[in-house]
Parts: structure tokens; sequence; C-alpha cells
């Protein structure tokens, strides 16, 4: 029932198919060779299985505990566990060099981070968030706020907090309350409440770094007047130690369905001293580099739960015995056969494997294109620029509203033995819930792609990607083991464009239309990008040769059951959406 | 957020859709005129939103507890309303005259169920398997037993449960070991351990009665040697009072994802006294009626946690205000618009109320088919009795997926706090999860449906089916505002009937290939049900007028929003059902 770390689908992604070593000229790759990946891999794998997996279980019974003093007790062995992961230096691994960095690509701390969030995703949240306030001050902070906290966070010395949410405030941050008032000596004082906020108190580190979204006074109502603030738990003395405590506390801990070993946190700032982040009232323009992050670390944490729900499902069809195969007993000498000759077992764990594995492929794809934005080649910055624009609600919304899926199927193959806490389903399936949530809602990442990515740059981006799609296909069309995969992705990427005219010519005129439509393209989209995974994937499986590699037939005959038996559904979503805003928008809101 | 019984709906339903005034010749409904059925459904109505709703979260929060000396305890206040239910003479309503019940139709039990269910699912399951015994003995048990246990189990002074499951014996009844000795007098002494035995143990009851599945010392080896007995706790005297304490006890506490409230137990008989109850070897034949009935009941608990979820979500998406409507201010005095304006919020509310009003619909129909296997016309009786055979698994299966799938959809209109205990969003989820496992998993209602059911009596159910549709919609042909809903139930039917002649032809040769179409056949089926259903709604709502009744109105604009938004789903299955066995099952197990 242990996690077991997805090294050689890394590796096959990694130098198969996205074949890595040829970006030696970008930022990080140079330090990245496919044997060095490996090797970190490897290690990153090992701790993974080996330290954090045995603590999932535990963090989800025990919780979290807040005391009287405020402060908060994560569950036993977290603290050591997370000392274990910052004296192996593995916060630092995609960090800024110039601040203590190690550069890694993207595309490559993007597998570590799999294998962290898929062995413990509550746990893993913690050095998580510290990395997305790293991010937002390495975005917004002064090069003297950037000296001060950019190397604790990169050693994971201090830790980090995002706080945007308050009680009247989730999506629409425009009705942010929390307030900022000058001070003489530059600096804020903050007073307001935020609520869900990961990480927010704990003991693993001697200080906590909240990014605090906040409406300095007098500033403009709605969005345009949002400041960001960083407002350290304990003041930072002049040689950079944590000094005096400063005002803002945990007030309470969320009761909620899963990621229970983390501290989702009520935080009171009353008059809690803080410093500008960015300009004034240009507080979301920072939030957003790190809201995009972690969008892409929310579609990572729901994918790499969604694989951990899986290889439990695997392990449990394999032992569990009970029936005979239809076609006659394949464990004859036992009192029944392993589940897993069943066709529905089969179909679940299938349906389980094709999209974690096109999932996965995807989410490597979209790092490599954010990795790509800093190519010295202008259009091929430009366009891992759009594409990472576009691709983000995809992977974001897609990728966590399957693994939700997955882990349901996969609760489904335990059978009764699911529903108990016994075995890890529940836990995974609680655990996965909230990334559907968190980090914009996943209709909200709908609406993003069709209301502000799609007609971006006059639709530069999903062009681009047409465009790519057309090529590639073409650029194959004499190969009959990968025509089945290239004729099903130029039927997607019809589909996909058939929709995304319709788009424009109706959701223009009626905004409903594209709000309508909005949740079915980006399933659909999902759809096709995984089609594209799934050529390359059998494009380099058949390069390599299937026949003398198991691993790699096993490829070609998930890609093969992509296209037979989820492939499918994208008729549905472009008939659906075909249908406009009428049929949803016809009751008035008393109807309900 | 408190549960509202939709009591107009079933009045609509079994009013003005299912019209059951004229079956007064059938037994049970000369006493069910419609105005009678109102008062009882309003009466419970009342009980299950004022005693048994607000006990939900309190069973959530505090589960089931069990002492040193084997009793449990449930959550507080469950006693007491379990006494109320009593005392206004409840549990009688669908049993037998002759026992003290009330003989009334199961079209009418069905409602009064999804009242008790939806706002209770884990405090009606002590009720709920109670009735389950009481139709175990009823349809198995000598004239000595029923007279014996039947009047407590009608009047619910005693309570029931199922004994079926063992650690290494679920789905497969074949390899039970639980052993059952004759002794001299007649009785048995049974020995052996039972697991996830729902109502097990509580201290609601004087005496609980335990149906058990063992087999007789010497009894063939397989299902064909499973016997069924009644274990009593404690050992009824001569004149029915509950007297020696039998060697049956509570061995455990399953520690579940939801139905906390419901002491699931393992059951441990050591040399337990217990009866035959019909014939030696032939207890799957008993427990087989009996667990049909609690198909259809698992059906409906999901439909009810649905409805409930969906009730909550509704409450929500009014109250909370974030964000504008893309066209425009809906609430221009407030701080932001009620997120019900949003059309994907629209969306999750209309896909979830087509669903479930459908699924209702479905529900009530399939439950007066029960009713007419006593139809004194042999015609009638036959075709109901076979649908039944052939509806059960549907009930089942489709209905819990689709109700799993809404509870989903309702905690993601809550956005964050949906994954907080705060909202009911997390326990309708978690509680709805295991009605798609238990009594018989959704795959194994898929596979019973088309290896059992399809081809029983050379496919007589499914071909009357069809013809029943085939005579609707030839019978509506004229009627224009009918036309959308008749000419999708034809392409529903027509999608089905290829599906079915495709199984035909290729199950027979690969048993593989049906257990592979089983799932997606399973839900084509479920969604040529429900556009039945909508059309028999639509066709009631246009024939008493809309215009004058917005009840009405809505209830067409939801049956369109049936058709535009969730029929488009049947091709994809078709699509899928038709890939056949071989992408499924390519993979050798050590692949996974």
């Amino acid at each position: 029932m242990t996690y077991k770390a997805p090294l050689r689908d890394f590796q096959f992604i990694l130098e198969d198919v996205l074949d890595i070593d040829r970006y030696a000229n970008l930022p990080g790759f140079a330090d990245a060779s496919s044997d060095l990946v490996r090797q970190i891999l490897e290690e990153a794998g090992r701790f993974s299985e080996e330290v954090l997996a045995p603590l999932n279980k535990v963090g989800d019974l025990e919780g979290c505990q807040l005391a009287a003093d405020g402060s908060v007790k994560t569950p036993t062995g977290w603290k050591e566990a997370y000392r274990q992961l910052v004296d192996a230096g593995w916060p630092s691994l995609s960090c800024d060099k110039a601040y203590g960095g190690q550069g890694m690509p993207s595309v490559v701390t993007t597998c570590y981070g799999q294998m962290t969030a898929g062995a413990n995703a509550a746990w893993s949240m913690y050095p998580g968030l510290t990395h997305a306030a790293y991010a937002g001050l390495h975005a917004g902070g002064t090069e003297e706020q950037k000296q001060l906290y950019l190397p604790k966070l990169v050693s994971g010395q201090w830790t980090g907090t995002m706080n945007l949410t308050e009680p009247q405030c989730g999506t629409d941050l425009g009705l942010i309350r929390t307030k900022a008032v000058p001070q003489p000596d530059g600096s804020y004082r903050i007073t307001g409440q935020k609520i869900w906020i990961s990480s927010g108190e704990h003991e693993f580190a001697e200080n906590i770094i909240h990014l605090v979204l906040a409406r300095i006074e007098g500033a403009p109502a709605g969005v345009k007047g949002i400041s960001l603030f960083v407002v350290p738990k304990f003041l930072p003395e002049a040689d950079g130690t944590p000094g005096e405590r400063n005002h803002v506390t945990c007030a309470g801990l969320e009761h909620k369905m899963g990621i229970h070993g983390n501290a989702t946190c009520v935080m009171a700032y009353d008059d809690a001293k803080g410093w500008l982040v960015g300009k004034e009232n240009e507080g979301l323009k920072v939030m957003f580099v790190t809201m995009n992050e972690a969008r892409l670390g929310t579609g990572l944490q729901g994918l790499s739960i969604a694989t951990a729900a899986y290889q439990a499902a695997v392990d449990f069809a394999k032992e569990r015995l009970q029936g005979r195969s239809l076609t006659g007993p394949k464990n004859p000498s036992g009192p029944a056969d392993p589940i897993i000759v069943h066709p529905d077992v089969r179909r679940m764990l299938m349906d389980s494997k094709a999209l974690i594995e096109g999932g996965r492929a995807f989410l490597l794809w979209t790092a490599l294109h954010g990795d790509l934005e800093a190519s010295p080649d202008e259009a091929v910055a430009t366009k891992a620029k759009d594409y990472m624009a576009l691709l983000t609600p995809v992977v974001k919304a897609y990728l966590t509203d399957r693994a939700f899926h997955v882990t349901s199927l996969a609760m489904q193959v335990h059978g009764g033995s699911g529903f108990t806490e016994h075995f890890p389903a529940s836990q995974h399936l609680r655990d996965c819930r909230i990334t559907m949530i968190y980090e914009g809602a996943n209709g909200i990442q709908a609406l993003d792609l069709v209301g502000r990515k799609l007609g971006a740059n006059g639709g530069r981006a999903i062009m681009a990607f047409f465009g790519e799609i057309d090529s590639y296909v073409a650029g194959k069309g004499s190969d009959a083991d990968l025509k089945p995969f290239t004729d099903a992705l130029a039927a997607a990427k019809a589909k996909l464009q058939d929709a995304t005219l319709w788009l424009m010519q109706n959701g223009l005129q009626n905004p409903d239309n594209a709000g309508a439509a909005s949740t079915d393209y980006l399933h659909l989209m999902g759809l096709t990008c995984l089609s594209y995974m799934w050529a390359m994937m059998a494009e380099a499986a058949f390069r390599k040769g299937p026949d003398s590699d198991p691993f790699l037939a096993t490829k070609i005959a998930t890609g093969r059951y992509f296209l037979a038996r989820i492939l499918p559904e994208a008729d549905a979503h472009l008939a659906k959406l075909k249908t406009g805003a009428a049929p949803l928008m016809a009751l008035p809101a008393d109807a309900f």
C-alpha cells in the first residue's frame, strides 16, 4: 500500500518524449543533464517513499491542534521530516541561485513535487506554501526584501504563507477588507482576518513569512485598491535573526474533509507590522505570479494524489481474491481469482492509468514551457508565455477534476474496504477533493480560460496551439503505427477548434454563453492536450522499440485505451457547450 | 441549510405522472387515495425535517462508541428519535397487514423512505435494515417464525440486520465460512465472523434479529451450500419476550469515511443459537428477495442524500455574494451578486436538479412496477416482474453513481466552505459514497444487468421496455410541445437498442466483451430511463398548464436542460462500449 515514486515514467517523459538534454542552452538545464536528473529524482523518490509516505496516515488521523497560546501542533513526526527535508537541501531545488537556490528547471522540479505530494499531500503543503511566498517576494520584492527573506525561504529555515481569502471574499478579491495603515518609518500596520490560510501556523520553523493582501487606507474600491504586504511572524533583527513577535496570530483551525495534517488557519492581524511588496494598489499583479505557479502546483497535487490512489487500487486488485474470470479461472489453485481479472475492474484501473500518465506528460510538457519562457529565441519565449497563460487553467482544473474521479475509482476498486479508514482510499479521495476548489475553483479556471486566455492577443495562443498540432499530425502522416494516434488527435483538435469558433460567434454577443460553455470547453481542451501527449508518448515508445521493453509496450496499450475509452467524451462536451446559455439560465433563482 | 421534504415533487409524480388513483384495484392502493397519501407524506415530511434532520450532523461528529461490555452507544438523541418513529407507527407503513403492517404500496413508501434518508441517512439505516430482516423472514420464514418475529419487526419494537460479508468474502458469497451445526432440537449452532454489519448493535431496541448466511456442516462447496438463519440477540421466550442472551456480540466497529452514526459492526458468532430460514442450502434464494429490495433502497438512499446536498447548495448559491453577473449586476445595491447568477454555478445546480428529479421519477416508476407484480392481470404482473429484475441494478447503480456526482457538485458550489465541516456538503459527499459500494458494488450491478437480466427469458424484459417506449413515442407523435422530448427519447432508445444488439453479437463469443461493456451499458440505460421519465413529466406538465403554475414551467425547463446538457453523454457510452474488451484487457496484470 506504500507509495512508489514513478521514476521510470519521469525518465521516459523527460528523456524520450521531451528530450530535455536538447535545452542545455537554457538557464538551469546545463546543470540538469538527464543523468544528473535521474540521480536527483531517485534520491527524492527515496525520501518520499521512506520518510514522507509513512507519515501520511498519521497526519490524517491526528490532524493539527491549536493550543491556548496560539501555537499549533502538527502530527507526530512531521516536524522531524521537515527537518530532514531542510537538511537535505530539497527546498532550494527550484530556487534562484542568486539567493542560495539550485536553479533547476521547472520540468525537473515538477517531477520532484509530484513525489512529495503523492507520498504526503498535506505535509508537502508546508514547503509548498513556502515556495509560493518565495515566488511572490522574488517577483515583487525590493532587493533589500529579497536579501532579507529569500535565503531563509530558499533553505527552508523559514516558511511562508499566502493570505488572500476573508470570510466575505474568496474568488472576488475586490471585496477584501483587511486594511493597511502607513507608518512614518515606511512600514504599515495591518489589521483584519484572513481565513483558510494553509500552513499558517506550526512549529516547523523559527519564523513564518506571511504574504498578505490588504487595502491601504484610502485606496480605490475593488481590485484596483489591493496591495501586497510581507508580514513576518517574528520581525527580523538587523542581523536577520527573528526578533520581536509580530501581532499576527492563529485564531482557529478549520475542520476539513481532508488534508488534516496541514494547519488551515484563521489568521488574525491586529496592527501587525508589514511592508509593502511591489507597488501600492498593484498587489494582485504580484499575487498572480504566485497564483499561476500555485495553480500548476494544485494540478500537480491532484495528479499526485491520484497516482497514490491508483497504486493502492492496483495492489488491492492484485491481492483481493473474489469471483472467477468470465473466461475461466485464472488462479485455479486458489479459492477465487484476483479481482484484476474482471473487465470492470480493469476499466477502472485503465481509466486511472491513462488519465494519470497522460496528465503527467501534460504537466511536464507545460512545465517545460515555463522553462522556455527564458529562451533567448524571442519567438520561442513568446509562444512559451502564451502557452503558460493558456494552459495553466487547464492543468489546474482538468487534472484535478480527473484526479478526483481517479480517487473515486480507486475507492470503488477496493469495494467496502475502500470506505473504511483501514485502507488509504478514503484519505486519498478526501485529500484530493480540495484540489478542485482552492487556488481558484475549477469553474473559475474555466472562466479564466474562455473569458481571458482564449481571446488574449487576438487568440494568438490558441492559434499557435492549433498550428502546432496541425504540423505535428502532418509530420507523422506516413507512420502506420502512429496513425490511430494522429488521427484521433486531429479529430480532437477539430472539435476544439469547432468549439472555439462557436465561442467566438456566441460568447461576445452574450457573455453568459461563454460562461455556460466554459467547463465543457476546458474539458474538451484537456482531452485534446492528453491526445497530443499520448501521440507523443506512443511515438517515443514506437521509436524505442516496444518489443524489447514491456514498459514501452504498456505505454502504447495504455495510449490505445485512452483513444478508445476516454476520448469519446469529447463529443459530449462539444454537444453540451453548443447548446448555449439558454437551458442553464432558463429558471428564475427562486425556482431552484 | 435544513432538509426540505420534496412533497410537491412527490405529489406531481404520484398524481400527475403515475396517476396512482387508477390502481385502486391493487392491494394497498385502496387505502392509498392520493388525498390520504398527501397527508401521510406531509406528516412524514414534518418528522424528517423536524426530528431527523437536526440529528444528522451530530451523528457525523459523534459516531458510535463500542463499550467494553460489547454494547454500542449511538449518537446523542438518536435513540429518542427512534422511539418517536416507533410511537408514530412509521415502521409498519410498508409491511404486511397480516403481521400488523399498514400495507401501503411501494410507490408510496418509496416517497416516505426518501425523506428519512434525505434528512438523516445513517439514522434511517436502523429502520432500513429492520425492514430488510422483515422482508427476508416474510419471504422465507415458516409461519411460526413469522408469528414470532414479524409483528415485533413491523412495529419497530425489535430491529434487524443482514449478515452476509466475511473478511474473505464480499461479492463472492460462495466463499462464506461461517458454519452452522444442527442440534437435536432442530436449531443450529452458528460460529463465524461477519463484517460490515450495518446497525449490528445499538441501544434502540430490546432485541436485534440477525439474518445470517452460513454453511451447514457437510454442505456443498460454493454458493450451493449456503443457508440462511435467524439468530436473535436475545432468544425469545415462549411468550415472545426477549430471554437468554445469545452468543452473538459486536466485536468491533468500522472507522468509515461516512455514515458515522450507523454502527457498522464486526459481529462474532460463537456457537450462537439460530434457526434455519427457508430450505437447507437455499439461503441465497431468500437472501436475494431481500437484496433486491435493499438495492432499490440503496438507489433511494443515494438519491435522497443527493437531494439534501442539492438543497444546501441552492441555499448557499442564493446567499453567497461573490462577483458580478457576466451580463451586468443583478444585486446592484449589494457588494456583489449572489453566485447563482453565474452560468457555471447554474450548470452545477441544473445538472443536479435534472438528475435528481429525473431519478426520483425513475425510482417511483420502478417502485410502481413492484406494486404491479401483484396485479390480477397476468400480463401486467409478468411485465412488472420482468421490469423489476431488469431495472433494479439500474436504479441501484445509475442513481448512486449520479448521486455521488451531485454531492460533489454541491460541494463545488460551496467553494472552500464546502470542504470545511462547518457546512453540510462534506457529510453529504462522504455519506453518499458508500451507496455506490454496498448491496453489490455498482460494477456488480452492471454485470448483473448485462450478464443475467438482459438475456433472461430470451430478452423478454428489455424487448418489452423497447416496445413500451416505441408505443409511447408513437402515441405522442403530433404533439409539438412534446416532440423534442419524444424525439430525444426515441434517439436514446435507438442507442440503447444498438448497444443491446452489440452485446448480443459480441458478449456470447467473448464474455469479457460483456463485462467490458457493462458499466457503459448501464449508464446508457439509465439515461434512456431518465429520458422516458422526462418525457412523461413534461407531458404531465404541459397537460396541466405550465402558464399558471411556476412549478410546472420549472419542470419543463428542467427537462429541456436534461435533453440539452445531460443526454449527450449517451453517445460517449455507446462509443466506449463498442470498443469491446481488447483495450481493457490488453495488459498483463504485472504491467499495472
